[in-house]
């Protein structure tokens, strides 16, 4: 398989993404901002094709005032249907399918570098072999409960460390590659 | 208070100090070792006075071929009644109380810097706001369920990274001091 699947996210130290209503103010607020430093960010969203999320982030995103993957092309996976508003519907497809299914299709449609978000989506790309690279921005909090970025596996997986940065503020950015993932599930 | 509490330890990635059978045999197999490399532990383990720990931290430990606590004081926060063989009836007590009358205590008697262990023991003091420093050691491994580092809690922590390390073998070693520590619970 020549396409490849990267997990970009931030989460507390106790390894949760948002608190359980969804809510993440909490990473503006558990440390000072660093002027102008948006830790890779941008950089590695300019070079996806492609986003997979799932159903509660496609709807995240959809709240905010404006739409934050302008341009990009965006897959929903979900099995119950969404709701696409008419500005959108050349850049977000709605797919009920297994990971394996949705990177087969992404693959045959020309996607190469595919960012998949959201804890539910990245758990069942993990637990499918699917994920190539994940960069975890750990954020100085314990929030105690929330929507986990892990979730529960068939077997280990384990993992090759690529790079591992702190920052001034306080966070510490670690980069991992995927040893061992299965072709497709 | 002048007694100051401290966890150092090991997790994998998705936040898990033991597999749900207590067995943490992935430390050691999950990464290459490093010829003479200790993490920085032994220098932590010879300036504590005193190690917490809970029944199951205790247990495990007893079935060791040799005693690992040989010569420190370790107290053992237990509702139930534990066994202390005869040859370590001078190092162990056992103590029925919180997180803060067990501060309390040890701080009476002495104690200046302890190291606090086990999963639910960390969870307690974090919670009654005890612990003042926290050295957490990632081992680049998901392992999907098993014993948690960490648990729920009645209000966020923040916390200040003081180091961050990334050793060859992946290992990547934060410590942490924690801002708001109640003064006891």
């Amino acid at each position: 398989m020549t396409i490849r699947c990267s997990v970009f996210i931030a989460t507390s130290l106790d390894g949760f993404i948002a608190r359980s209503d969804g809510d993440f103010s909490w990473l503006d607020s558990s440390a000072p901002q660093i002027e102008g430093e948006d830790f890779g960010f941008a950089e590695f969203y300019s070079s996806v094709d492609a986003l997979v999320m799932g159903r509660k982030t496609y709807e995240t995103a959809l709240g905010f005032s404006e739409w934050p993957y302008a341009g990009k092309r965006v897959v929903v996976l979900s099995s119950s249907s969404i709701l696409i508003p008419q500005n959108l519907e050349k850049d977000v497809e709605h797919i009920n399918a297994s990971p394996g299914e949705v990177i087969q299709q992404l693959e045959l449609t020309g996607a190469r570098y595919v960012y998949v978000d959201g804890g539910l989506t990245i758990q069942g790309f993990l637990k499918a072999g699917l994920i190539n690279e994940m960069t975890i921005t750990t954020i100085p909090i314990l929030l105690g409960s929330g929507i986990p970025l892990f979730g529960p596996l068939d077997q280990d997986i384990q993992l090759q460390l690529i790079t591992s940065r702190a920052y001034p503020n306080g966070f510490v950015q670690t980069k991992y590659r995927i040893y061992h993932s299965k072709l497709a599930d």
